[in-house]
């Protein structure tokens, strides 16, 4: 990670520290501890974990060993707690969290308060050292992505219940983010040559964002707006889920062991033509909204049926760059045609941080942007998320490129 | 089943309805709505599915057809509480009870008081007609069933968590069931020949355990006492998890795909040694306790280790009718040798609760007596209750028999 | 097993045996040794594999106790087609005798000419004491038995291809038994009472079929006739395979998780109307065949459909005993009612062989008669055959019963 | 693919094609039928159907479009050799084709020969234009991929048997191709800069090699030597196989599910301590032979635990350009850190060949060079050959990579 910070910013650390907790908590005020328990699948976790992971982050890696005094909350939690890293112990099965009806909520919301009380000490005892703040900072960027977790994985599990209830309310600041209306010229042009991408060092980045290289790209033409629910009705209305040609041969496997014939989240059009499962319950489908949900199969499944591609991480970035995307941050995630892999020169974080990104890459794709579930500021154009292909309970999207 | 009732029993039936409907209630008072939202195995259940269970059936199979006036509580229910009725329409996956956090236990707590009042009015209606009665009877002891489930279902659950909570406190009605000490003459004898087993019609039986019929039997002893921890131990300390011989070749099978290595709940003993989880959370094993949750198949190995033999149902039905036996009806379950199938002449019970019990007449062992977990009054000499032969989360023992 | 023989009969076994070994390679001479090789499921096992195993049993129970001087072929086939003895050490996995291509085909051909062999220089060299001569009987039946299966499973393994090839042509034998027309009386009475069921002790049987013991039965009628295909094709007709009141449980799972329309054989409808594999590959479907290939859930649900049930073991024998049952042992193996229980008193046979039938008496269903696949004269009235309830591969059908 | 041929070749294709499929039987005649009829795992084929597959692969894309009277052999074979072409019609399941007894052996041998005929008439009737001409290199090409799947396929069924027998003799002419000697100086180094790769338009070359394109190296320095045994097993004994940091998290969740301890065909080390799995049958472990049958995750833990990294296929393409790279082609496939993607601007055939590679650009991982098996002249520098990560039955091994 980019994890410099400068001398002096105690008092900034310590603000932005407590409006991203503040944020977790105002996410999931009005969810039940019922609905906060559970887990859907092996790959989302419930709300209350989220909670309690992203406090034991904090407690592990800045609290243990920056605060001198600092009492340990539950020393089970390490176990409980612990998601992935290896470095850092045993750790709870993943596909078991949702057993985990002990501690109660109200205790680690309790766990939270301590933390975060204990955060609040120790940058009111003076300025932290550089490895100190950059900790808090990755810490902070680390609870905004289990931000966008609690809001994916609920909505799953939601999705996956007979009555399907609606994730926010119509209040919620994420409603009022509204996609751009389509662009008049609908691609944009990049002429090419040899760029420069990845992070270039001022402000907070991930590891996996550097370093910054040089990279040789064609001429290419990218689409300005998301694809939207109308094109993805029209490849559906040509058979394209029925069509192997269009399907790379792992995506056509998926599509006919899981039985695929809409986006995840589209209603069976048998029982409940037109409708779709959205962050406010089932809607009416609105063919304006880009498409979300989908995995990476259908994303080129559909590129390739429109005549198209999907662009590639280097050719998001410099379009994104150059600012020639609409809705690029905060409506969908856009697959790319980019395999999640080490920039040249990579090297992962010493410490248990190393296993934060670099562990991961192989059998992912690279999903550049931001969604209406990222909160906002944490995104930008050198941003790499990543899934495996077939995933779908995302606010995943994509948008075109062509060869010029 | 044995469904009559008489005439003028309506106040009777509405004090016992009160009871037991009570007594789900008070079990599970001391459970947060976290914990009885959880399910952690396909063949569990959690506690709030079957606190609306229970009430679904009531609403179904009584308020519907003999309430004029009844307000169905939810349309939805139906689908949500039905268990397995295939005559009563679709229903949700019980692999997927856990994911319904909607409704949430208050509004399961509402549709019971639902229920209840509208029972309650029937009764003080008048005199309910013979079906009317006879329903409300069987889901009477079909709400006692579900209390030993919900006991063995959140105690697997609770097993499940690496805090490994207590199920109930001391103070529990439960905790007061002692064991008695060991018989003086461990064996009692019968002398065999022709006897009749199954209900013979007075009081309340399930179908399954008519008709009352004639069976022919050898001469046999039964054990006096169920099989204790430290017989259980003994098998252990003689490698009878080790050796093929013991064992009948599915539950070898088991034992090696499964690592049994004791008992379900006994705890890993090089890092626990002598631990056991029990109703009451982590406690040092107590040699003199019946052994508990074990699998038919464990049952099996060990009488054969022991030089002896499960005794089939007709033997342990006609020795618990003499007073052969201690500890029948309120310690453990105890594995027969028996095959769960229909009596000579059964004939399931017309309409939808027809499917209670012969539909799984294939496949299960037949367990009698009571344990622990099973209501006071629930049990009897011809009870005939009923599970896989590797299933282990029962309050399920053995003991022994020989041929003369 | 009732294992006595006489003394003096050296020269009956030696013919014998020579006799029933010859008919295993007549059998499987038309088969070629890719046929020979494959295996289609882990159930079923290759004939090469059968040929192997029969003559390592020879090898294993007569000749190493009991020819003094007797060369072990290879050491390896001890691993290699041992089936299921744990008493005799590790051997390869059931599922993975498909993958033996060595030994090939010619050298199991020489390991059954070097068993048959010494066999026979055992018995010229004078009288087998009686634990021998019991051990060859054994091994005698126990081929037979691995004949039927020989037939069974590369039946299998020819209706997993497309080609569907014939496993028989019409000179077989086999071809020659023909089905009894239809009775005028359809139905047998019998008055039931106590009666006495298991072998009585003159002649081979299995241990299984011991001891003989008494039964209480109450009076029943059983059907003289098999199912035969026009009812099954009623009951299909009727919906059957589309209703689940006519299953149990977990016979309508299966028909819903492996889509089951119709017995195991029966081609598609859509695609070869009316067409059904046979030993004689695809042939038109004749409606006065004995249904075949049908599982335990397919013949109880035809049961109920019927207005009937399957016979209990006890039943079938006691009907077959007093001749009331016609194509009782030459056609089809009836599914009965009983589930695969030890006979009151049972006691497997000591060393290894008392692994032969005792160790899987739990999860399957008793299966009486005998089939078109059985060597004549290997089946008898109290010859207990049995399955797990979902087995599809045998030649396995059913005939009804009721009370009276 | 590159198809373009010059006019006046039919001589010279007509030799080629002959030397190439008389070269498929030459390496098999030394297997029986039984040999060539088994299917060890969903990944590898049996014998018989590479021989079948290859030659319906001419006569498909061949015969029937450019041979006007040709007489199509088997109408059925079309269902059962087809591997993967969507655009070709339904086929048999890969997982299945074990399963095939008919055709026989000395049937799919006539087949050869009836379509060697065939092709052989076609090249005698005059110059093939160049799309039958281009269609029958590519025949050429894609059978000289399947003699080197007949290998690795078989010796993977012939380690999954207990006597895990040769697959070749040492008077093979695989047997003469010896690694050479370490290099003096282990690592060459390249300055790095703007390249070319890609296949550059002379000679055939796969589709997926194509267009040649320019790419941005930074400078890095490759090992001239491949990876040997005495290497791997440094890391075994360093505990490398049982330490989480050296490895890709899918990879660690490989190691600890299927007990990954060694490369896949070194003997248990309890058991058969040195010995190694090789094309001559078992055999002492040679520390100089270059490491084989591992996966991508093995490669990529060796090169962290070594302070390594893997080349990417652009490096690797470079250095072999250069000749800095000692065993490169006829050794072992080298794992990249690429994923298997297409390049830019890469366009796949038109037609059923389109199938060919690109429908698999998603979840491999890139392998450079040759093998002992690949036939010589079949690979070259800019060959892309693909596996799924986890992979281990190719001869698959690596070189280390490491930037400047």
């Amino acid at each position: 990670m980019n994890l410099e910070v400068q001398d002096g910013r105690a008092a900034h650390l310590a603000r932005r520290y407590s409006a991203v907790r503040a944020h977790s908590l105002a996410l999931s005020a009005g969810w039940s501890a019922e609905d906060q328990q559970v887990q859907s699948m092996p790959d989302a976790s419930p709300t209350k974990w989220h909670l309690a992971h992203t406090s034991w982050f904090f407690e592990t890696l800045v609290l243990r060993p920056h605060a001198a005094d600092y009492a340990v909350f539950d020393p089970e939690f390490a176990f409980l707690f612990n998601s992935y890293y290896e470095a850092l112990g045993p750790r709870h099965p993943r596909p078991q969290r949702g057993l985990l009806t002990r501690p109660p909520l109200a205790r680690v919301l309790a766990y939270r308060q301590h933390v975060d009380t204990a955060i609040s000490d120790l940058l009111q005892a003076g300025e932290p050292d550089a490895a100190c703040a950059s900790m808090i900072e990755l810490g902070v960027q680390h609870e905004q992505q289990h931000q966008e977790l609690m809001l994916t994985d609920l909505m799953h599990a939601f999705w996956s219940q007979p009555t399907r209830p609606s994730l926010l309310d119509r209040a919620s600041p994420i409603a009022s983010r509204t996609e751009r209306p389509p662009a008049a010229d609908a691609w944009a042009e990049h002429p090419g040559g040899q760029w420069e991408i990845g992070h270039d060092g001022a402000g907070f980045c991930f590891d996996n964002e550097r370093p910054r290289h040089r990279v040789w790209i064609e001429p290419f033409a990218i689409a300005r707006d998301l694809v939207r629910n109308r094109d993805l009705q029209g490849f559906i209305d040509a058979g394209g889920y029925r069509e192997p040609r269009w399907w790379l041969s792992d995506g056509w496997a998926r599509v006919q062991t899981e039985g695929w014939v809409a986006p995840a989240y589209w209603l069976d059009e048998h029982e409940h033509a037109g409708m779709e499962f959205t962050e406010f319950g089932v809607q009416r489908r609105d063919p304006d909204r880009p498409v979300s949900q989908i995995s990476f199969y259908e994303a080129e499944a559909f590129a390739a049926w429109a005549g198209a591609r999907l662009p590639t991480e280097a050719e998001w970035e410099l379009a994104a760059s150059r600012g020639l995307l609409n809705d690029a941050l905060d409506q969908r995630w856009q697959w790319t045609r980019s395999s999640y892999e080490p920039y040249p020169g990579y090297r992962p974080a010493a410490g248990a941080v190393g296993e934060y990104n670099g562990k991961f890459m192989v059998g992912q794709r690279v999903l550049r942007g931001g969604s209406i579930a990222t909160p906002p500021g944490h995104a930008r154009a050198t941003y790499r998320n990543f899934f495996p292909p077939e995933a779908r309970w995302q606010f995943s999207g994509l948008r075109l490129a062509r060869d010029l």
